[in-house]
């Protein structure tokens, strides 16, 4: 067996094998464009029993565009949208939300760990009231779940701040590109992560946990849901065979295969973090909740491990910690014998 | 073997067998994801070589993007596009070059069979002159090959339409969604139905000629392709594992699949509509250049054929018609039997 | 007293004696910024006396802001807008309504006289059902009154049009940068010219009419008006020393300064088309019902007019009329001297 | 003679008397629209005399519009727009430069007075390198002279800024809204301010300064200019009467009316400054170098003084300073009376 030694994002392994069979099943015959194929039927039918709520899909290939579309919904070009400053909408997607909502602010605010906090969440909207037309009128709030640092909300700590938000006439987003991840963490139903917990409208992932390409949006409230279909067409993420897209989506819902990449990947940083915790001169920089872990190492240390062959990813050192940040990246596709081996040769040093 | 019977559109049907083996080759091990993969080199490789230039290759997932963004790479917001009527950025797009131009004014040029004639463009460019600024500055041509009524250009056609826009300083943007089958039809080389007629960028599709889902841009003049990736980025459509795309263009590009299957269905196309044209009562409204056939028949016929099981898409009927006319499309999956099949039907009336 | 020889536009004139009287008088003293001074506040109850309804009224300096800022706050970014294809938002205004709507599209409606017929609009709103998503959504009817060819809508004509673009839930735009004149020309009510025949919001012109700058967006729709604050700041439409706006706007509707100056305006344009009307070898294009005259005159009377210093702009000829269609405008500042010097030098020839 | 208590801003006194009479000249005889007329003609002239090098004046209304377009004239819609965070379109233009350009970012960043220092810029610029397409492009940095918090660049600390952003070759736009105060502050000349220090476009207020209303966009470098016509007629802010936005700018900047006015707002903040600074309990909390003063005053201090009918905005006070901060603005409007008779009364507590 070989050994995976890229470490530097969930999106650089492979598909799962159940995704491809179901890609693979999916090429036979003629089907439909544009949606109104079998698959993507049938996916409404399982997303609204995985969600225990009526909800409508729409398939598109990319988080970029998941996120842009969902905002998009909820964002009018004279809004804000109040996120954390670590968020992927801020930092890695070009600009998408502020292309496709026409213009529209992001208010980015500061945390410890990549969860917001309501106390910081409450000072940007009080210093945006709603009669001030000189700044951008709070319509979003916009959270990732698991966060971009590896951390996991409760689901008590998103209903507080979606409580706040929905207090001010807000749509309440979850950019939920490891959200199976976060739920495997928490043990809680998908239902009580999203819209039991005051989400509206949902960015699911899949590419990260094994698809090969596929997110998607779920808008558990329908009146949001109403244009959604224009604006994916305009947005060039309407699909004409839509029936592979659907088909990935169906296979990672069904049968809870979404959950248990996300347990393999959660156990495997799980397995790494502790390992690194008792490596002298490794300092842990978030809890490790998810599948990401950001660890200090010194810099003799990195230069060995990459040396080795490890592939990853380096991060801005914070004031304070010697040597490098480095994040370490599990996926459904990470092995015990990958993990132990990356940490013998940190050992071997 | 079962008859198809589903001729509403080329992307109704299955991904041709090559291009799924190509999928599943690519789906081994590790790699850098959002283009930083080895079927991404390759493919801006085996992209030069086919065309004959250098090239920049920009993979995305729907022909609405592919457009879109190279409209968008050409085109200012205070931009004028100028198009053939029937174009699909007109009609089918939901406004998607409206949006990623940011607001640029769409300019549909009258045709008799949706190929745009060089005096209906000069007539449309004397009334937008530079110097006026209550009108939009057309700075886009955008033709499409084949057109949307199953018509080719010839490449001197589209020389002579270029050079007038270019004359202008304009850009000149190529529909390539069905360039595999004008090329086909043409028996031209792809640099002789591109660049060398005059064209700046190309939107080339692979979806409805045997890929799952498959498009991509080629900029041939690198001034066009600076600052590409950020808008392909900021529209959604980067992906991680973009091997996936890349695998499938790979694949279409290499031993010419694209043109053989791009002939299969031209073929089906002439043998079905040398039928029709044979049938009493049936009227070819366009010649039968590629793989769209445009043909009114009497309403009893359609009736029939619908009976009978057969799947195809009702045209607006131009006056001075009878009956109703009905769009059958071809496609590298259509044989002969489907062809005959649909034939005899007609003829049991 | 000097002949006026300038019958390019009614935007040539200076602004009117009554309108400067307010500027200066306004000039006293200070006042809050951004429309929370006393002016702005009287305004809003002047027109709501005048146009006998509860309305919100937002001024601004040009047309083009006032059409656009009016379609932005009716037109998603995936709808369409339904107009005249002679409309100053599809000619003449650089893609304002595509820019500030965030790239929706406009769907020009070919006409004989500037007006709108009934059954076109059906037929186009019949090619675009709400179902179909590969168009934009009809979203809003943009009427334009006075048209631009002079001619003037019966507010039962406004009304059957409105009633079709209710019926599929559209708002309706009305376009009144000349609304004086056509008020003036039906003896009408400024309610029965607008809201009373279906007019949700109101581009409403004073600039062509006697102001120095000055146009206002009217809402008659409260729901529309919520977010139109924070669409004209970030327009860069909101003035800071708004009461030079509002007082010209004030000096407009009040004691009804802005049907008089129509009156002579559109009495003026009468006597010019009566005399033009009684010359060999003139043709008159469309019927005067305001105060814009297109005549086609021989080319020799045409050149003599310029020879003699009248200044006006030469429109496209239509096939069938001899000679050169010249359009003459006449405003406020045309008198009785003016319009006589005129059909005496043409006449001279 | 009438004491001044409202020193809530610049803007809401009135239009100075030389404004006011070159209005009332401009109001004589017909003139061509748009811009054609001679008042903007001579504009140009002036404009290039008194900034010492060939420039393109584009008049518009409002100092949002002048920074929105600018900003739209260099910076694509995947760019980046560096300023400081207490920069006016940052926090009130209700994203009018996300509208104008597209959805470009803006990156603020943070200063102890408003003045960005060129290590901060270099921080903000090397986290968004050129290569990394997750980000916005860094294409335009935005200062603001004098700054939102009443201080002054010194034209060598604007250069070093400028010659940062243009390493990356990106371009400088400044916000100078209250440009006249800074330049009457520094004693330079107008060039020395601008171009000199490497300012490519200028937004050149006069409202503040003593206008009606009227800013201007000064374009230095040529290629820029391009399209800005298109640019501010589909942004609705092309007077179709520009004559009276023209005539306005001249009287602004013949004669040194500009300069003039800016000297008396300055002393005026001077003297009030200084008054403030000798009262016990005041503390300036930035350095008073042209017309804004921001103190922090007890609060029984503060109730006095509205209680005695003086109108002024209150700040967010920073941590550490106690009482209240109010914020004064003088203006050309403002006299030796006005101040002594608030100092009075702030000295009778």
């Amino acid at each position: 067996m070989q050994i995976r030694k890229n470490f530097s994002s969930d999106n650089v392994v492979p598909a799962c094998p159940a995704i491809m069979a179901a890609l693979m099943a999916a090429n036979e015959g003629t089907a439909p464009a544009y949606g109104a194929d079998a698959w993507t039927a049938r996916l409404q039918q399982v997303a609204a029993d995985v969600f225990e709520h009526p909800v409508q899909v729409f398939p598109v290939a990319t988080g970029t565009a998941a996120n842009a579309l969902a905002l998009a919904a909820t964002t009018p070009p004279f809004g804000a949208i109040l996120c954390d400053e670590s968020a992927h909408i801020v930092q890695a997607e070009c600009g998408a939300p502020d292309f496709y909502t026409g213009g529209a602010r992001l208010l980015p605010i500061p945390s410890e760990d990549g969860r917001m906090r309501p106390d910081a969440l409450s000072y940007v909207l009080d210093r945006h009231p709603a009669h001030n037309v000189l700044n951008n009128l709070p319509t979003t709030l916009s959270l990732t779940q698991a966060t971009e640092w590896g951390t996991v909300y409760d689901p008590a700590q998103i209903a507080e701040l979606a409580a706040r938000a929905r207090a001010r006439g807000m749509a309440v987003h979850l950019d939920g590109s490891r959200l199976a991840n976060a739920i495997a963490s928490l043990g809680c139903t998908p239902a009580e992560a999203t819209w039991k917990a005051g989400i509206d409208i949902l960015a699911l992932g899949a590419t990260k946990n094994g698809a090969m390409t596929a997110e998607a949006v779920l808008v558990f409230d329908p009146a949001r849901a109403e244009h959604f279909a224009r604006r994916r067409k305009r947005g060039g993420h309407d699909w004409s065979k839509q029936r592979f897209l659907s088909a990935q989506l169906l296979a990672y819902l069904q049968d809870d295969l979404w959950l248990q990449n996300a347990r393999q990947a959660n156990a495997m940083a799980h397995r790494l973090a502790g390992g690194l915790f008792r490596h002298p001169g490794a300092r842990l920089v978030y809890e490790t909740q998810a599948n990401e872990i950001f660890v200090a190492l010194p810099d003799p240390a990195v230069a060995h491990l990459r040396a080795a062959g490890y592939v990853f990813r380096e991060w801005r050192t914070p004031a304070g910690l010697n040597g490098t940040v480095i994040r370490l990246v599990t996926s459904y596709d990470t092995h015990i014998a990958d993990v132990d081996a990356l940490l013998a040769t940190l050992a071997a040093i």
